[in-house]
């Protein structure tokens, strides 16, 4: 047991706080602005391309990805410490290319995909220079069971077509956004985890329609978007199937460790800056006669945050050290425990600060409301907390079998 | 100890019921496109329009107002399950012409105004031809404490002079709202009770300035809006103070029962509502091989629901009887009981139903996201949870003092 | 909907407080001493019997009661605030002959018994001379679906035989006990809920053993006691069984409905007497420069309590409403509400209590820690909290199949 | 960081699994047996010490003492995780010669005591052959904050002269238990936190009473008991001081440290039994046609708890890897974090687990409901939750001053 960072991971801790407290924080609102002028979903703040432009400079480009040959070479476990920092700004991720669901995406053609993906996907994700989205969602069926999912992917010669509505297709409000990783059925008579493929479909393609962007409790999250996506006989190479027909759950397995993961941190990052604002804020405003900060009820609420985001990052890291050492597969229990844990955390410190600032919380003066917002969306997305749960709780119970 | 609903409101109650059905409830949807397709503060939606023509017309039209002269002549006892009802849908309150904030300026008119401001702004209110503000709030205090409001309101000549910045003026963005009520300072050197005052401020005298609409949790609430305004040497009439100088505690007080209590029915009406589109969903969908509805967490989250929504609906009856036998000074407990109660119990039963949901509850296309931010902001609006728990505790304690 | 208690009701409040304040509160720690000074399951306080007769004297006897020929008559709206009086010490209940079990056991008789029932143990019962069990429960099944039950109770002749072991049968500790309610399968192959019977047991039948006294939390509840007892062909007259072969659901289903409220009444008094404790000593003691009334989160406690405790109560008498109006059948979804209601709105104020007593609040200086007890095992008994809400659920989901 | 216990930790935990299977969970049953048919507070169950004797020749005795001089010098870090196996059963504690209070008081007596303290009390101590008591809270005022305590140590001659009274001196009740150190005030002119000292009292001085033996919601805890004592005109002599008068607090914060992190390992330990026996329990037991481990409800009980003790764990740990590399003084904040979190994560689990034995929980046939009572006082005892929460709230405000 040894709780201190690495050298290395310290000095890439320090390097990315410098560069958030000069380039990102300061530039939050900026985003903001360029974002208001002009059609939400059309062009992309250009604060956002310079502040990439930095970053790649700055050599604080794809931490995430594990491979060295392609990325930083980081371990999860190194890495969760920078992506935590990250998380404390809303625009970071993206800044750092290191934004979900990009990162998921590029992690999937690295292990899964062919040269030719490699070429032809994997190389402008890693430059920053197109986006891309998941479609596994569907408006129909409770996909929290993912048997659940209903398109249909069939071979027909030398293509697959593609039939089926998709909606939490994340980032396809992007104008950037090229690319579609699709899961759907191929086989619906196969056994139960063989019968779903992933396939990758160019967001051009003929059939494929962006339906709507739907909002997120009032957020429309411009210009990433979640978008529901109808494909209407989508015919892609087959060439573009991921892996294999009926591997999608294999697939979805090796993926969703590190994407969850990565949540989990930025989750934590943003549970720090809401107690960081929080204690600023109670100590420059009074009620009754003493600053809120002297309110027994608000040092019990500092007392809990502290409490519970120090426990979440302990279990976060443990997870990443055991995705490291012994492999997702193994670690499922432990990633199934941080996604529980890391956005039910958050939410209540967020609640508590909202509380604290009074009506200015629920605005947009403070990012406080719109991170509530995004991580409630994390207690549903990759499966919401009671399938993680029933996980856990059947994994435990199998030790006394 | 009696626990039915008199014949009157039995009636009452079905007949509003037959309203929400046919009319308010189909024409939700209607409402959100006619406001998608215009500039969303520039022109309410016009089926609005014809609702509360429609209402007016079958007599369910300001329900809320105790005085017969005025109103329905309803104790607050009798108007409260109506109010519920009303609660189910976020447009019905206007319909029927018993919205937030113009239900609280009203009767402050109908208790505290002279004839002339009954002439010039009651009855247009009453009439729904216009809608008004209330404009309390600031951005630079923690406005929980009210002895921190520092706006000021001073006497020169036959004029008042205005100066100060308010925020959540709600409903200042609506095109139809013409009179703000304004709290402010008159006399700070008076006893810390006396020394602020109410005042009838015409939003079209001359220095008064919408400066933006505050977003709550991204949405933009429009037409209603979320005002901050800036009065900056705004000059009315001196026979527009509101009972006298000094005397703005006394109207918030007599002010702030009813409000409380309006805003808490509905949000018993909203639980419900959630709580019967949870039910229904659960049993629509299949994971892991049965209905939702069987999965013994959900009918746990069922069972809490009703159990505490009940509860919630009993004691604000009580509160309600309270303050039409004792007054709402003696009511005070209750009120602030109910208060703290209501909300936190409906945005619990929200949050349960957006889980059960999945993604499609974060949207707009059902109504869980919207309700649930309305009413998170209730637990903040007219005090927050923490001001009123410690007034409860304070008379609790004193009984043994 | 009214508010208020009847004047008949006030009355009997008034004389029951009085008589509390006069009689029972200044008696409880002798109660205690002389139970110490004895064998404590052989030998009953003597202070008892003395305030028995008193409370026989000043007619506050069987109030619990409704049938007006056996008892006080009072409805169960009248009674619930009387039981609540009583729950406020440990040692009321039995002082007028209100105590759970004989309290179910009694009404048990009245409406299922026969005459020579009557005569035989409900006059004794009524006079407070015998007392009584009631054997449901069983070691070694989950009797909290008491179609587990797996005791026996065959018909042999002119007799039934009874075989099998239960425990927690409460009060068969006690001398004074001399008849037991005991469920049992009469026929394994009749409708799930035919098979069970309940049949009158004297406990001095040979083959009748009390194995041991069950420990509460390290408490015996002496001289009342938890009784494991076994039954070995043990033999009654035919004429023992309550209405009839195969009717115990039956049977159970009638009698739970009070019990579970009187149960809840008291728990909402001992929950009153808990925060009067509360309130007065945080006045008394300080910390860190200030009275502990003056802690914020201290007061939070406070305010949470009241605010529980008023909301519980409510649906408590409403749930006596329903029962005096409409039946205990159509009553029981209030009624399993109020049973998980209150037990855990209880515990939480009873816990809050302790830890604002410090170290004084789980020994037997204050009446904290026994109460907590107490109440903990109403969360088990008569169905545990789970069982409770899965019925709730499954009444609320069927309005919208 | 490294999430991994040392080989040398790895082989000590075997060992002490490996004892406590074959001599301890096998003779808690037996411990109980003896105890009861003694005067309780008379005689040492014999069986404890054959208990002792073979960890004593098995080398698992004083684990706990980092100093290797005269313990097994492990770390704190090494140290807490087979803290937490002795946590597992409540007789295991005293069997290694690891429970407390004797371990707080042996490390006083090593850090802070003179050579003669050392051979008087520290080697019988570290042999198992007497026991001790610590003597601080008092009954008369709130000893959470320890500047309240009132008894005086008072110079005269070579003597120092003691008068109070104490409460929660646990262990006292113990025949073999032959020194108290106590501490109260011997200047109360001076600093307020310079005011008090420590003082070793044989507890056959002349004028040491036990006044009585507190109970424990209902438990006694014989032979170990929680005295209140009577210090009345009680003299030791001058070099029974610790340290130096007015150095009471300085003591406190070196003890408090490693006895608080014990206490956390344990409770661990007891919250991973109380798992162990919940998962067990629910796949015997079957209600409703299915197993209780089927039960959604309580496979989230079980999630939760998981995840729960997971995370204490962790927080635990790093606490005492602070304390081991930054100090006792440094690592303060920790400590208070773990303070709080550990018995309430362990008394949810407990709850958790009576609910799900049903009645059987709140008895003795398993350890649950005593390992409750017990981790419930934790929450008062060294300091109650809100201090710590208090002590954790200002640290992080003061980032931010």
């Amino acid at each position: 047991m040894y709780f201190e960072y690495s050298d290395k991971v310290k000095g890439l801790q320090e390097k990315l706080n410098n560069f958030m407290d000069k380039y990102v924080y300061p530039n939050e609102k900026l985003y903001e602005e360029q974002l208001q002028s002009n059609d939400r979903f059309a062009v992309v703040p250009p604060i956002m391309e310079e502040l990439k432009q930095k970053a790649k400079e700055e050599g604080l480009w794809n931490l995430f990805l594990p491979q060295s040959e392609h990325g930083a070479g980081l371990t999860n476990l190194e890495y969760a410490p920078l992506c935590e920092i990250m998380g404390r700004s809303s625009i970071a991720p993206e800044v750092f290319n290191c934004a979900a669901p990009d990162t998921g995406n590029m992690e999937t053609i690295v292990r899964y995909g062919t040269e030719e993906h490699k070429e032809k996907w994997l190389k402008p994700l890693l430059d920053g220079e197109i986006r891309s989205c998941f479609s596994m969602t569907e408006p129909d069926v409770a996909s929290s069971d993912a048997t659940n999912i209903q398109a249909s992917i069939v071979r027909d010669g030398d293509e697959y077509v593609i039939n089926g509505t998709k909606w939490w297709s994340s980032g396809a409000g992007d104008p950037r956004c090229k690319i579609a990783i699709v899961m759907g059925k191929n086989d619906p008579t196969a056994p139960k985890h063989k019968q779903q493929s992933m396939i990758l479909v160019p967001l051009d393609t003929p059939g494929v329609k962006v339906k709507r962007l739907l909002p997120v409790f009032g957020y429309d999250h411009a210009p990433h978007g979640h978008a529901e996506i109808e494909y209407k006989d989508v015919r892609v190479p087959a060439s573009n199937m991921l892996l294999g027909e009926g591997r999608g759950f294999e697939i979805a397995q090796g993926r969703l460790g590190p994407g969850r993961i990565h949540h989990c941190m930025r989750t934590i990052g943003a549970a720090e800056r809401a107690l960081e604002l929080l204690c600023k804020r109670v100590q420059e405003r009074e009620t009754f006669g003493k600053k809120l900060a002297e309110q027994g009820v608000i040092q019990e609420w500092i007392a809990d945050a502290r409490i519970n985001i120090e426990q979440a990052r302990l279990l976060t890291l443990k997870a990443a050290y055991m995705m490291d050492t012994v492999g997702n597969k193994e670690a499922k229990a432990e990633i199934a425990m941080i996604k529980v844990v890391a956005p039910n955390m958050a939410l209540e410190i967020l609640d508590k600060a909202i509380q604290a600032f009074g009506a200015a919380g629920v605005t947009e003066d403070f990012p406080l409301a719109s991170s509530w917002v995004k991580i409630r969306t994390l207690r549903l997305a990759d499966g919401p907390d009671e399938v993680h749960r029933r996980a856990i709780a059947r994994q435990e119970l199998k030790k006394y079998q």
